[in-house]
């Protein structure tokens, strides 16, 4: 068994990011950009007004003083000529201050009279004006390779006069899903089976973190069905089975892939839920083996899954965020593996959060696990803690989990 | 001018839950759930083994005792037969527990040899077995309405075996940016113009918010240009338009819809930045008119327009999440209007972040929008406050913003 820090140090450093490719400005949101974008412009473009008012220059514009209005300058549409001793031109935010002026006049300490205007309070020197290239210049990088980029990225790129954008490809992560006891929702469920809940909230999860799930049909636990699964998965940048990891007779993935050139890493970590896990290679293609309970298989994504996503996005594939909170009970001594309670966030002291955990942490129980918003972290080893204590939780709720 | 929480309550009182529609499963991932979900079986459907071992009768599995192994029970599929004294099924987990045991001899405390088991440790009764319905039962309500769907909740959903779930459509949110001087980015600039960058900024945003963005062509400072592009979203769950919500001479866009049927709510907010603020109904359709300025109307998307997309999607609309933090720098006494500064979160004490406000806070500039990682709150009249000193702030990374 090794550790869930080793674990994901080996998952990690066995994954590269995907190749870019280009997008259009509005589908790069949540992408990881592969080229820097720089500005292909100044912004403002030019010395502009940062409010409504008047265009004027200081040393006329003493309280009291009428000015003549000589014209206007709206945003985009600038004012042809240039200001003179005791000449105005109407502006309004984002137009270009006219040569010759050095301030603006606000609107509501001037007062308008048809072609002239009274300074109803006196203006200081570069008030109001925002500088050319007060935002960014031509040529600055204003996005940098390897971010994520937000709306407000977005919003930038756009400002910087890109409309298209170098970003890596969103990862393709084929999902199989194996075992004789599951059916889809809907279809005919066997004796003593159960309805297939991985598949669809681990492609759920990797839309989420901006993956590209392809779920491929559930495969009964045989070697041949498992191989040609797998063989349609080659395609993708990261292969996730779920079931078929554990130590039973019939945990058949690593059986079955083997003989299709499937290269084991390891596949035990110490950890609960979630010890039995593979990870390997088949031929090209990483493969993630998730155990079969969905419990454990979700709790392993938070932990695996999802770095390795967004370390195939061109992220580094950080571990989860982890915040700090009380232990809402008492927790018991840790054996020797890492352990993950479900619980449940309540508002503390000084808006630090008391995390409560469910009472029953059995890895069968979906229900628990979608009430659940934090994982507790309990280390190997880790001392019995009183009600109340500091503890280390994942939150779910920002994983879009 | 009014207060940002009565603006907020006034937008959100004036909207309504988008009707519900019917998708697969996999499409319902951060939908709102217009319908519960019931289960449809009950999880597990049968008693069923928690662990890989030997089915037994605990009264017969004291250690050193020997069994005769009379059959497999794997997952999908049961045991036929009966266990009687001295005899055991090999089983795995998942499997159902066939009638007459009472307990699971773990694989590791047991030694197989041909068709017999050495039970090498005393079972308890009861021990590893997952009891029928431990998750949820027949009927039962697993997810409620009203509860926008995670990954972990869609998994819920295919184990209560729904193929498809009731969820509010997704609003669709038009966009209209207006100006003279705006253009899309690669298209000519007009002179002393500048590029759009709202428009695709707010789609992002939206589409980060679960809705569906429709961008409408840019339109100049006309009336009939802007009441055109209005009718174009009748069809629209909302309208938000940018620019033209000043008080200048060419902000038109409420005197060009009038004209159509716009009804004004309110258009001041004392708020920075952002104060113009536009909120009506043009005829079925409500009308957010958020700045032209880039950092103006994104702020103001935060605060009134992803609770307002949040209402239409079919959650309350609250306002959004605030954290406490330390002030990373002396912060002057407010005036009356609420002020939300752009700032970075540093590392804090006790995992307390410190929020330090960029020193210009000018509401063109989209670089220190892109970078800001929080907003800090200072109400209408909040009192200086020192380096160190308390303060809420709103954290922009969990808004996909």
């Amino acid at each position: 068994m090794i550790s869930v820090e080793e674990a994901r140090a080996r998952i990690i450093g066995a994954l590269a990011a995907t190749p870019a490719e280009t997008v259009p400005l509005p589908a790069a949101w949540g992408r990881v950009l592969a080229r820097p974008v720089l500005a292909r412009l100044t912004q403002p473009p030019a010395d502009v007004s940062a409010m409504d008012g008047y265009a004027v220059r200081a040393e006329d514009a003493a309280a009291g003083t009428w000015l003549a209005v000589i014209g206007a300058a709206p945003a985009g549409h600038p004012f042809a000529g240039q200001i003179g001793p005791g000449q105005a031109v109407r502006i309004f935010t984002g137009g270009v201050v006219p040569p010759g002026a050095d301030a603006i006049l606000l609107q509501e300490d001037a007062k308008a009279e048809g072609a002239r205007v009274l300074v109803q309070e006196t203006v200081r020197p570069n008030r109001w004006i925002r500088r050319r290239g007060l935002d960014f210049a031509e040529g600055e990088e204003v996005l940098s390779t390897g971010r994520r980029l937000t709306a407000r990225d977005i919003g930038l790129a756009a400002a910087g006069n890109a409309p298209w954008l170098a970003v890596h490809r969103a990862p393709r992560i084929g999902i199989l899903a194996t075992g004789d006891e599951i059916a889809l929702p809907g279809d005919p469920i066997p004796a003593g089976g159960i309805v297939s809940s991985n598949a669809h909230a681990l492609a759920a999860l990797i839309r989420a973190g901006g993956g590209d799930p392809l779920v491929l049909p559930i495969v009964p636990d045989d070697s041949q069905a498992i191989a040609e699964a797998a063989r349609a998965a080659r395609a993708c940048d990261l292969l996730v089975t779920t079931g078929g990891a554990s130590v039973g007779d019939h945990d058949l993935v690593q059986s079955a892939l083997g003989p299709q050139g499937f290269s084991l890493d390891f596949w035990k970590i110490a950890m609960r839920p979630g010890k039995p896990l593979i990870w390997g290679q088949l031929g090209p293609t990483p493969v993630l083996g998730l155990p079969g309970n969905p419990v454990s298989a979700l709790v392993c994504s938070v932990l695996f899954l999802i770095p390795a996503l967004d370390r195939l996005s061109g992220l580094p594939g950080n571990p989860p965020r982890t915040i700090h909170a009380l232990a809402g009970a008492d927790l018991p001594e840790n054996d020797r593996r890492f352990d993950h309670l479900r619980a449940r966030l309540e508002p503390g002291p000084e808006g630090m959060p008391i995390a409560v955990p469910f009472p029953v942490q059995d890895s069968s129980m979906m229900k628990t696990l979608a009430r659940a918003e934090a994982l507790i972290l309990r280390a190997p080893g880790a001392p019995a803690l009183a009600t109340g204590a500091p503890v280390e939780v994942i939150p779910l709720g920002d994983l879009g989990f």
